[in-house]
This record gives C-alpha cells, sequence and structure tokens, in this order.
C-alpha cells in the first residue's frame, strides 16, 4: 500500500467518530472529538511520536531533533504546552473537528498528511524537535465562534468564551468539564514563540483554482481575514392589497436591490468576495409588504485594505439606494479577524517541497515559477498559530472546489505528491533553519 | 349622542371581545367570535331585527319589508338560511372576524353601519326585507382559507376545507363541533338567489386613494382576485470563501433580482399589485452560498386579464433571470380567486346615496362626477356574496391607508357621511328594484 493510500484510508476512518450515523458531524468536545483524538493518537504513536491531549483538547504528537525515541523506556518528549528544557519544534498540523455533514478531508487530511511525513521522517535528524497537531476546534461549529482549539493553543483564549453556549443551551465551560478538562488550566495550553520554530498547514484548497490551472499543489500568500455584518433595512409593513406603489416603503425590495449591488461590487473586486448567506423579513405573509429586512455579509479579500475597501463601496451603495428607497439602513459588525500574511522563508521552504515533486520541463526556467501562489479565502488553523510563530500553508487540489460536504473529494496521486512536497518541504525548513540560527 | 358616535363606539366594545387582552385577534369559532356574535345580535335586535346564527357561525338579523316587527308576539322573521316563503332580502354586511393584532374597523364598520341604518330605516316600508350579516370568517386567518363564512352563505362550501387546521391542529370540523355546529348541516348556511335582493357592504378603504383626493367616500368597482404562488430558485450551496464569483449559482442572488423585476413589472402596469411578501433561504449560514431561495408571489389587478398579463411578464423576466444565473426558476401557484365586478344598477344606488350626502357645488355639474370611483385590491366578503346576487360596495375614507393594524382609523365625520350615504343607497335600490320588478 502507498503512503498516499494509508493517508486517504485513515481519513475514511475517522468518517466513523461522527454524532450521526449516516454523515459526518464532529464537533468540538463530544464524544467523537474524544474517540478521534484516541484514534489519532494511536497512528501517531505507530509514527514514532509520544502523544499528549493538551489543556483545550487539541492532539499533540512530538519526536525529539535526533528522531524518535526509544520506546519503551527513556524519557518520552512531553509535547504539547509542556514546560522544561526543550528544543524548539516545528509543528505540522491541522483540525479534526467538522462542520455538520462535512466532507473528509477538510482538516483531517492536513493531520494525516503530517503524521505520515513524521513517520518518513522518522530516523532523519532534525535541528528542532518535530510535532504533529490536531486541533479541536477550527470550524466553530458547535459555540459559534471558531479556531478555538489553535487560539489556546497560541495562547489568545478569551474568558469571554467560557459564556458561549451550543444549541442545547450547554455552555463552553460546562463542556470542558464533561470531556475531562479543568477550564482554569486552559492557559496550560498556550505554546510560547520561543518553543516553536514555524507552524506548516497542508490543507485541501476549498477551491477550484488549482484544477482550473491543472496543478496538484500550491502555496498560500495570505489567509484572509473576514469582516461579518448583520445589515437592517427598515421599511414599513402594510396590507399588500391596499397600498399603492407611491405609498410603500418595501424593505424586501430595497434588500434585494442591495445584494444585487453586494455582488456587483465583490465581482468587480479582484482578490475579493462578498456573499449574503442569510435573509430573513417580518413580518414575513403573502399578503403583507415587509417592513424590515436582515441580511447577513460575509466579506474576504486578499488584503484587509481591499476588504475594508470593498466594504466601504458597499456600505455608500446601501445608504443611497436606502435614502431612494425611503428605508433606513444599519449595519453592525459582528465578527473582524486580521488577514494573516504566511513567513517568506517558511513559504519558501514549501515552495521548494512542492518544486522537488515537479522538476522543471524547461531547463531555463526556474521549476517554482510554476508553482501557483494562492490567497486563501477561508480561514484556517495557520491563523490564531501566526499569533506565536510564523506559518506557511500547503494547499492540495480537490474536486470542484466543494468542502464542507460529503461530496469533497482528493485524488490519491495528488496526496501521494502533497506527502513527497511536505516532507521535501520540513527538510528545506530544516536547512533554512540552520542557516537562520547562524545568521543570529 | 350623534349615530355616527355610536357606530365607532360599538366597534370600539368589539375590540374587548379577542383572543389576547394587548390586542385585536378575533378568528373563527372561537370563544370570541361567539361573544362577538352574542352582543352584536343584542344591537341587531335593538334596531328592531330578529336575529339568527348560521349553521356556519355567521349572524344574521331581519327585518320584513314592512318595518321591525311587533315585539314581542307575532311571528318573527327568521333570518339567514331558513326556508319558507319570505319576501327577498336586501343584505347589507360585512364581517366580524380579524386578522391578529387588528385595527377596530376592518369589517365590523360595515356590519355596525348596517345596524344603524336599519334602525333608521325601522319604520319605514320596504319593498324588499333588510337583512344585515356579519359574516364570520373573511381573513381566513385561523384555518388559512378566506372568506369562509360568506362561502358557506353563498353556498360554495368545499368538503375539502374540513381537512384544513388551525396552528394548534385543530380540524376545521372538530371546530365547528366545539362551536356548537354540525358540520354535515353546513349546507343549510347557502343562501338561493331568490331569497336575495342584492349585497351592499361599507368597508374602510384600507387604502390611501380617497384620503389622496380628498374624499370621504366612493364606490367600489370591482374587486380584484389574487393570485398567489411560491417561487423557488434552485442555484448551489458552496463555501462563501473558497467560491470564486465564476462558479457560484447564487440562489439569493438571482432571486434579489427577481424580486426587483416583479417590482419594476408591477409599477409600470397601472391598475395592478405585485408583491414579494416572504423570502426564506437554504441551507441559511453566514459563510454558505445560498444553494435555494424560496418567495412568495401575490398579485391583484382592476382586472383578471391584466393580473394574468403581469404573471406572465413577471414569469418570462424570472426565467431569463434563472437562466442567465445558471440557477432554475420553479412556480407553484397556490391561489386563484376570479375578480368580481361590482353590479352597476346596485353601484348606481350607492353613487346615488353618496351624492345625496354632498350636493353639487357647481349646478352645472352632476353630483355623481364627483365620486371616486375605485378598484378594490383587497378581497371582501361581496366577492362570495357575488355568487347569488349582485353585490356593490361603499368605500369610506380610513387614515393613511392603514389597516391590519392598530392604528386602523377612521374620522367620525366621515361615518357620519357613510350612514347618511348608505341609508340613501338602501332607499335608492328600493326605487331601482321597483322598476326592475315592473320591468320583468
Amino acid at each position: 500500500m502507498t503512503t498516499a493510500r494509508w493517508v486517504l484510508d485513515r481519513c475514511t476512518d475517522l468518517l466513523t467518530f461522527s454524532a450521526r450515523p449516516d454523515a459526518l458531524e464532529r464537533a468540538y468536545l463530544t464524544r467523537e472529538h474524544a474517540a478521534a483524538n484516541t484514534a489519532v493518537a494511536a497512528w501517531m504513536r505507530d509514527a514514532g511520536l509520544d502523544t499528549e491531549t493538551d489543556a483545550a483538547g487539541n492532539l499533540w504528537g512530538r519526536r525529539a531533533p535526533g528522531g524518535a525515541p526509544e520506546r519503551p523506556g527513556g524519557a518520552p518528549e512531553r509535547p504539547g504546552g509542556g514546560a522544561g528544557d526543550r528544543a524548539p519544534a516545528l509543528v505540522l498540523g491541522s483540525h479534526l473537528d467538522t462542520v455538520p455533514d462535512a466532507g473528509a478531508y477538510d482538516g483531517m487530511l492536513g493531520v494525516t498528511l503530517a503524521i505520515a511525513v513524521a513517520e518518513r521522517l522518522r530516523d532523519t535528524a532534525l535541528p528542532f524537535a518535530l510535532e504533529v497537531a490536531g486541533f479541536s476546534d477550527e470550524e466553530g461549529a458547535r459555540f459559534g465562534k471558531a479556531l478555538l482549539g489553535s487560539c489556546a493553543a497560541s495562547g489568545q483564549w478569551d474568558p469571554a468564551w467560557w459564556e458561549q453556549r451550543d444549541a442545547d443551551g450547554i455552555r463552553l465551560d460546562e463542556a470542558f468539564r464533561a470531556f475531562g478538562l479543568d477550564p482554569a488550566r486552559v492557559g496550560d495550553a498556550a505554546r510560547r514563540p520561543e518553543e516553536l520554530v514555524g507552524y506548516l498547514e497542508a490543507h485541501i484548497e476549498q477551491g477550484p483554482r488549482l484544477e482550473a490551472v491543472d496543478q496538484p499543489l500550491g502555496y498560500v500568500t495570505t489567509v484572509a481575514g473576514a469582516r461579518r455584518f448583520v445589515l437592517t433595512v427598515t421599511g414599513e409593513a402594510r396590507h399588500a392589497g391596499g397600498t399603492p406603489y407611491d405609498r410603500r416603503r418595501d424593505a424586501l425590495v430595497a434588500a434585494s436591490m442591495i445584494v444585487v449591488e453586494i455582488e456587483r461590487l465583490g465581482r468587480e473586486s479582484a482578490g475579493c468576495l462578498a456573499t449574503v448567506g442569510e435573509i430573513a423579513v417580518e413580518p414575513g405573509a403573502v399578503n403583507v409588504i415587509p417592513g424590515r429586512a436582515e441580511l447577513t455579509l460575509d466579506l474576504r479579500a486578499t488584503t484587509d485594505a481591499e476588504r475594508d475597501d470593498l466594504w466601504e463601496r458597499i456600505e455608500g451603495t446601501a445608504r443611497s439606494i436606502a435614502t431612494v428607497r425611503g428605508v433606513r439602513f444599519d449595519a453592525t459588525e459582528t465578527h473582524r479577524a486580521p488577514s494573516t500574511t504566511c513567513a517568506p522563508w517558511l513559504t519558501e521552504a514549501v515552495v521548494e517541497g512542492i518544486t522537488a515533486t515537479a522538476p522543471p520541463v524547461d531547463p531555463g526556467r526556474a521549476a517554482s515559477d510554476g508553482v501557483p501562489g494562492l490567497w486563501s479565502p477561508a480561514g484556517h488553523d495557520a491563523m490564531a498559530m501566526a499569533a506565536v510563530t510564523d506559518v506557511a500553508m500547503l494547499f492540495v487540489r480537490c474536486h470542484d472546489g466543494i468542502s464542507h460536504h460529503p461530496a469533497e473529494d482528493v485524488r490519491e496521486d495528488d496526496v501521494a505528491l502533497a506527502l513527497d512536497a511536505l516532507e521535501a518541504a520540513v527538510l528545506a525548513v530544516a536547512r533554512r533553519h540552520a542557516s537562520r540560527e547562524e545568521n543570529e
């Protein structure tokens, strides 16, 4: 069996740790989360890693610079947040939680690839410790706040989050205790910058761009930070029969004009995405003109400046429409995250890794010329980890750009290339790390 | 106290027969429906009418052609669906049920005005019996089917309606029995054409047109028959971050374009109203492109032909948008009622009644020239009664066109004019009735 097959089979294994028999749904601090951690920890140990679940439910595997520990016996390397005089680590990883009705690869592919690379490098001495992270919450499906696991691991836990409740009314701190974790100790999960060399994440692209240029792999330039808004249009609810057009202040017609303009403005701004995902009107009856419409807006762009500029144009256009239509427009920002720029030195190592899998056909051309660099409109654990260390990302082509859906798919030959690239990238980081140490 | 004040005070009295202490809500076959019937029946008897609740919960009052019956003693006139050798009746009326959070006048003003007119004509001999109808269900708020009361009274009851359930799951036939009615006898409520001279309904305009032309009263030309549709736009739900614009099939953007076009097409068609009152999208998450949007459409127009022509243009435009946007468009018709044309001879009597209240200032001009004739975009009991007799309607100016809302309001001096006009209209019908009988 190829290693790529092993990686894909482990993703298939993980489908069984689900809240539902017919679909994949694995949320933070659930029984299936615990079961997945147990299974993945066993694979980590098989790959020569010592394992530990940290104070926020993240799963870590670790080996020392010299290679896999002799087991049994000898002092095991305690990974994940342990104190002590230890070598800094390069972390490979992604997340093990999923959205409801998820695909098999978003997150899990990055963890299983990392374990397979650790296995391949088991006996290779490295100038740093090697760790694999299986983050416990990236999707935020259960408590409405994304990146809980990697925020804990990067020391960004906000005590206000304890008040968040899931759909059954269970508070986050109650869920911690039910999982066997002590909320008071969540700070123990925080990694410090001096413990880390960098964070390298492989992930399916969740978009169709690699497929469009017929490339199996790409590197990430920036991970977009989304801004989210609730937009409200307030007109006047009146009888649909009794109210002629010149007396209407129809909130839905004005909101519809705004939705159309949001798409137009988003399309004309290269590297920007603006999406209205939800809409509701009041009172919402077949024979009553809507008096109020509420929409959500999700904005992403290559850079925060472009994103913020797009928002200004959307807001200005929406206000103009509201004035012309005699309705009121209000916007409330509900979420804002800065975009993350991947570290150039670590990204160069990723590009070198990708290049190693595909030597240039034209000898006069550098291999790296052909490697696609993509911005990531979707968020990733790398965004949180960037608070404590340099980050870089490897994107793997996926079928038709589909993600967050059972139809999520990757090709085995692409996974084989991703394995080679990630392994080569770790070795490239090792070379760069040595020269960076010398320069300090 | 003026009679107009009496009429308004009775509308205020009826506010107390409500399912809620803080708002008016009186649905079909409820305890408050029974209580309202009891109170209104007493007012009818005070006006010299014999009363009866029919087999569908409608309240009827009746007097013989000669005037009010001598009471007690003598054989009372049995109103409402009773058999026997009786004089045909001119029916004045409207409905006593309301929407949730209703105003005080929609329906009730027509009933209380009719009772006050019967009182005024108590001792006046007429060439027909005079009846007052308080219909039990016009709004359809409880069982989702409008005009149940007047459909029963006009012999149009559909046995399929027995299966309709209210929000608590109570079937219509169960509600009949709980109200003390026998579903098997609903046919007894049906009036036959030979029993009726005509049906005359006074109602608040539920629109701002009389106010706009500074006129207290108007007559109705046609009552529009609405068509209602559920429109569905099917695109593809995808990750808002991972899906570039050229890969999107956003159901909400296409639906929004359709909403904007529906308004544009409605506005450019004089005498037409098109309203989208409800919209919902799936899956409905902030970071997911909507894959499906469902809208309701309510269409009304002066004539059925104009309404149907507008629908054809809306459907064509929606299909074009769907094609351009790569989504699917489906439409399901959920309701269709033909429009009702008021009978010219009965309408002439209404115009004569209105004219009697406002003699022409310019002696060279016919008084009737200044009387506004309006189409009614809203449905009325007159639509159902038109199946068994000629109908006509008198509209009373209301504040700012507001209806189906606690802010519904009418002026006391307008009610005084409406009383005079309705009384004069009954006398005008009497004159016309006599000459019509002669011509036959």
